[in-house]
């Protein structure tokens, strides 16, 4: 790439402050990046970076300021900077066609332009939208159906029965539409009961590598549009999640909870079953929620309390040490107290 | 299908309270049936869907009554509508005859009527027993025993010389049999201890989708007859599990620690090296079990405890804002009282 | 095997305590060793057994005594015992040479002697080095370089542009160079930041199974030599692991978070994104990390604290409902007196 920083400026609404004339030849993370690189600023934990880092220009938003810096001013820095990297990146090398090896199934619907790699499996009565991409390895289960422009990297299984939507990615590994833990105890042992539900992923959901989602029980395991799911997230049957969540890595949602729009689930979140997460919760790290969290709230802890609320009993907690001492100092002024009354 | 309740009921052993002669058309859960369908309550959480569930029939326990639904009594609801779901459900199209692209070692024995899907690779000396089904993409390697009548479906890794008993299922993505975490450290690096034990997974144990089982360093790692394992949990080498136990999602069980039977750790949950966890012993979700635990109790925390003290420690936790409060105002008091001592 | 302790104990340097010239038959651990077995002892909770074992030898360190066993004084007992089972063990059977279905790309470039097993998928470009085993029914995406002597079990997705060391171990299902979880929000949508970076994973890692390497957003995500990792770990994107690092299964660690050399981190440890974890620190199990931990330290608990004070402030934790009584105690006291003086 050989570009005008005006040009560049130009692809993502952004307006350069310093020279914009200068030649950008490479696109880069701030610490990184050399000169010649364009990078941006988003997280203030890098802020100090802006004076230090070799790019020759920086994409931030409009209330930072530097002395000696070209940058270039955007409303949401993160978002023109995807933009820039999208148009600039070079085309990944993706399957083509379908692999001769491919098994296909009987009554298999195929979209134009569709491509399969090698040795996946499509079992009958698949249907696979336009331009779809499934990489090699990957097992597609009987009447399943997947949207067009979608991308399924290799090994994905996907059962029998279950509905993926357009423009998905699913990364490598994951099992979609394996059978929900259901058991029904009888004098200690414990009897399957059968998972003849499916799973519903909706349009533009992503979801990372090694990621489980069981079927429902009946009816449906539904992950929302927009939706994005991270590694190693397990999804257990009959949960519902509304769109354009998001649930970060390790996750384990328990059967029949349900999210709401706009959520948000940090790192290794536990949540129990049959509960709901509202409108734009977001639940920190670790936590474990045992009941439901009303919209627009956040919640911390294990178990999971207000964000407010476990801030404040989180520094009690830290300060306990200094209590015990504080209240031996107290008993012992008490006794002294006693002392000089009965001393009277 | 088309069944009177009179049928049905007679199928599970159960009491129609209502009218007999209803047909009955689908089944479903409490929520989503609709008129015509039959359902069950077992979680008493839905208690109050009794009354507004669309279903024609309702499954449930013999203690719940109804002003207006028809139920149908039984001893255990779960268990009986597992039964009528497994012999209602549709029969499940599975892998038939063994497909000629897999890959057969030498020496392999396979019992009647086994089914393997496309692109399975099976090595040498392996032992598949009467009517089980592996789907596509599977592997299993040399030496390993698979018993009758169990069920693997695509992408799992069986490594070699592990046994899996009869009327095993396991999910998609599972690995059986990979090395044991275990290094000697000389001067800061670490060299590998060679894992040359094995697996041996119990009749009628469900091990759930991209679970990891290793392999004992010597000896075996033992998944008991009857245990149920969820999705993405970690079973470390020489682990030995007992009969009929249930572990949840994502939990991890480090190195030499044994499960009695009828255990059941909860989601999330941690547990330590080289301890025991008794029989029917209840760990609480995200709990951290750092050392054994006797049997027939219940330990939930971080780390674990059991479950009385551990409640009311938590309950103690939560109300020190409070405390720090009640305790300012008893140093304040004791200093009023002070004064008051001093000026006499 | 039939060799005189005189033998075995020459290959490990050691010394024998007790009769040099008895005939050892086999290898085994200390609870499960029988009688003509050689063991050892190197965990001190096992102590006891060292009087009960039936093995007719213990390789122990030299502190160690036995008033009637046979024992082989070593410095590092898990090490010597190492070395011995990988004398002894049976030569492991791999896969050999390039199996016909392997689907090899365009210019790709092999060592001597590698192996690849059946319906493994290799893209363009991709370079193996000399010695390297690639087990069936594993993906390497286009460009990808693995280094000799290297060994990858089945179902491993290598994407594209990935680097992996010489004597590498990865074990199945473990998915490497996924896309790091990155997305810009504008107006509640999540628009995804592409990831052009890559992997590196050094010389002599190994890596568990179905674990979760992403690549970084722009540079590169880097695993040290030497490093060891457990199965179902998740790596995200612009991690920087040091070398001969311990990663225990389950651990979660965030974006653009760097841990030095030699660092600990047990099992269903969280790290949050863009902090430091200093060299030599050991983080204990299920400890969520919000701030950088300092070389040479131990940090532990939600959220983690120096060792030290986490064990202060979780005793006194559990000594909370005792500490509620004392302060009822010490409130009837002050009103006690309270009424004294009041009544004078």
């Amino acid at each position: 790439m050989r570009k005008t920083l005006k040009e560049l400026a130009a692809l993502i609404n952004g307006k350069v402050v310093g020279d914009e004339n200068i030649i950008i030849s490479g696109i880069s993370g701030i610490k990184e990046a050399k000169p010649g690189d364009i990078t941006f600023l988003a997280n203030p934990r890098y802020m100090p970076l802006i004076e230090t880092t070799e790019a020759s220009a920086i994409i931030t938003s409009t209330e930072i300021k530097s002395s000696h810096k070209t940058l270039v001013h955007t409303d949401n820095p993160s978002f023109a900077f995807a933009k820039l990297v999208s148009l600039i990146a070079p085309e990944e090398l993706r399957p083509k066609g379908i692999h001769p090896s491919v098994v296909m199934g009987k009554d298999v619907k195929l979209g134009e332009n569709v491509a399969i790699g090698a040795y996946t499996v499509i079992e009958d009565k698949v249907s696979i939208g336009d331009n779809t991409i499934i990489y090699p390895a990957c097992f597609i289960g009987h009447h399943s159906s997947i949207g067009g422009d979608t991308l399924i990297y290799s090994h994905v299984s996907i059962r029998e029965r279950i509905t993926i939507g357009k423009r998905v990615i699913i990364h490598s590994g994951t099992v979609i539409g394996s059978d929900g833990f259901g058991f029904a105890t009888v004098k200690d042992l414990h009897h399957k009961i059968p998972q003849i539900g499916t799973v519903e992923v909706g349009d533009d959901v992503e979801i990372g590598a090694n990621v489980t989602i069981d079927r429902a029980r009946f009816d449906k395991t539904i992950i929302g549009k927009g939706t994005k799911v991270d590694n190693l997230v397990q999804i257990a049957h009959n949960v519902v999640i509304g769109e354009n969540s998001i649930i970060v890595a390790q996750v384990g949602i328990s059967g029949s909870t349900t999210l709401g729009e706009g959520v948000i689930l940090a790192g290794q979140v536990g949540i129990v079953g049959h509960v709901n997460i509202g409108d734009g919760a977001v639940v920190a790290a670790q936590s474990g929620v045992s009941k439901s969290v009303p919209a627009h709230t956040q919640v911390w802890g294990y178990p999971a309390k207000p964000f407010a609320l476990a801030k404040r009993v989180n520094a009690c907690v830290n300060r306990l040490p200094q209590l015990y001492k504080t209240i031996e100092q107290l008993k012992k002024k008490i006794e002294e107290l006693e002392k000089r009354i009965n001393s009277r």
